[in-house]
Formats: structure tokens, C-alpha cells, sequence
């Protein structure tokens, strides 16, 4: 199963590397991770997937609060709770195909964010199933690169994951 | 100085921990950092920001290229490249504070993603310093919490960074 979990961390050295160090002494991989800094800076905030039975991610969650630089884990999936996505794609936009492209852009409700010669940075946010739905609608052939940022989640309702 | 480096890495066990221990085992704190995968699921693409001096960034990027799973890295900081991130940002909008909160949605071209009795909750997505300028237009009291995930980066033009 799919489990999104965030976590808040002390902006200690080397926390993402002990972190990421416990998925792997126990053979699970990550399949997307961000972190970046919150409203304190000494505090950072991390939002990793990652698939695996109900148990280990248990067992992980634990070992997780043992890490001293973790103030806080939550593992949302079980939750009410909402994940949004960015995906940054550089796709070929010749005079053929802008019209194509643009009309992509429409229905998704993508942003043109940069535009080359020959082709269009396009964004795109949402859920991953949707970012994954937009990917094959464009041909994998017109795709010259892309970037995506893994999800970040948040529970639902008006109480947040804070300190 | 600010750098961000855009990596490919092959999706082996443990890539994660090896790259963030390089910048650790330096002395060098990752500022913010993501990856996912791309279209090749063999295939994933991080992006980091770090500051240090070029020479060091520059015996980090070689020693990353020596890591099997790195296929390729890049310090993109002097390129002509653009950056986006993504905040998601929960806050209180109550009946008085409602309007204020819709106006700053409207002047940032953010996006209200979710909604509860007693708050928003809102998307926003741009460069780091966009984000942080409307991040201070929030009156602090007002954020529940907030994630981002730090800056994906790509050069222009119309070469893509792939394999």
C-alpha cells in the first residue's frame, strides 16, 4: 500500500541522510521525498511516499520518533487529507503542434511558464493521478524533459501538523 | 552562494541516503531538496539547493558523478535556467478575515485547494522569492501550517537535461 507520511525535523546536520538511511537498513524505497524549511528555520519539513505493508511503515514511524532531529511524524494516508503535486514538463512546440499544446494546457489548467524557439515550459499542479493523466495525454515523443516535485500532504480540516 | 543542482539517478536502493551523505559527510547542508520519478521509472530526478563556495560545490559534483547510480548531475545556478516551487499554506479565514485572505489569493495567483469551517487552505507556486513574499504578506498569526518543496530547476532553451 501507498503511505504518504510527513515528518517535521530539527534543521540539524545530516537529518535527511539518517532519515533517509532508515528506509533503506530496512530495504524500503522511497518513491518520492521533498524537504524544505518552515515559518522557524530551524525547523524543516519533509513529505516522503512510499509503499509497504500496514506493520513495517509502523515499525518505521517508530524508529522515526527515535531520531532525535524528528520532532514530529504523521503517516496521513489513513486520514482525511488532500496531496497536491508540481510537475515542470519542456515539451516541442513547433508552429505544428502549438495549437495542440496549448489546447493541453487549457483543459488541465496547466501555466506556460517559459517559452524557447521550438518549445514551451509547461506547470502543472494537482493530484498525482492527474499529473500522471496529463503526462500520457502529451506523446512521449514531444516531451524533451520533466521534473516532478513528489507530493506534499496536509490533513483536512481547520487544526495543523505544527510543533 | 545559493547553487541548485539537478541530478539523474538510477531508481537503485539506498541512491537517496549515499547522495545526501556525500553533502553531510562535507559539512554541507542540503536546503531543500526533492525527488520523483520520471519517465523512464528506472529513471528519478532530484533537485537540491545548497550555498558554499564554487570550488567545494565543485568537488561535490564530481564526487556525485563517481556514485554508480548518479547518471548525470548538474550545478544549473549559472545557467540561464528558471526555478518554480510549491507552497501549500493552511490558514485561518474566519467570517471577519475571509475577504483579506480571497484579496491576497487574487493578487498572487494562488489557488484556494481546500476549504474548512475555519480556514483555507491555499496553493501558490513560483520562485522561491514569490513565495516568500507572500508568505510575509500572511500575517503570521494567521498560518495553521505550511509545506513547500523546494525549487525545481531547469535551463532554458531547447535542449532537455535527460540521459
Amino acid at each position: 500500500m501507498r503511505h504518504t507520511i510527513t515528518i517535521l525535523v530539527e534543521n540539524e546536520f545530516g537529518v535527511l541522510t539518517r532519515v533517509a538511511g532508515l528506509f533503506s537498513a530496512r530495504g524500503f524505497n522511497i518513491e518520492s521525498l521533498n524537504v524544505a524549511p518552515t515559518m522557524d528555520e530551524t525547523v524543516s519539513r519533509l513529505t516522503l511516499v512510499t509503499r509497504g505493508s500496514e506493520k513495517v511503515i509502523e515499525q518505521i514511524n517508530k524508529q522515526l520518533n527515535k531520531l532525535i532531529p524528528v520532532i514530529k511524524t504523521e503517516d496521513i494516508s489513513h486520514e482525511r487529507h488532500i496531496e497536491r503535486e508540481m510537475l515542470l514538463v519542456k515539451v516541442h512546440a513547433s508552429e505544428d503542434s502549438r495549437a495542440d499544446v496549448l489546447r493541453m494546457v487549457d483543459i488541465f489548467h496547466a501555466n506556460v511558464v517559459d517559452v524557447s524557439e521550438q518549445s514551451y515550459t509547461l506547470e502543472l499542479t494537482g493530484d498525482a493521478e492527474k499529473l500522471d493523466d496529463f503526462l500520457k495525454m502529451i506523446t512521449v515523443d514531444s516531451i524533451i524533459e520533466m521534473s516532478r516535485t513528489g507530493p506534499l500532504g496536509m490533513r483536512r480540516g481547520d487544526d495543523g501538523f505544527v510543533i
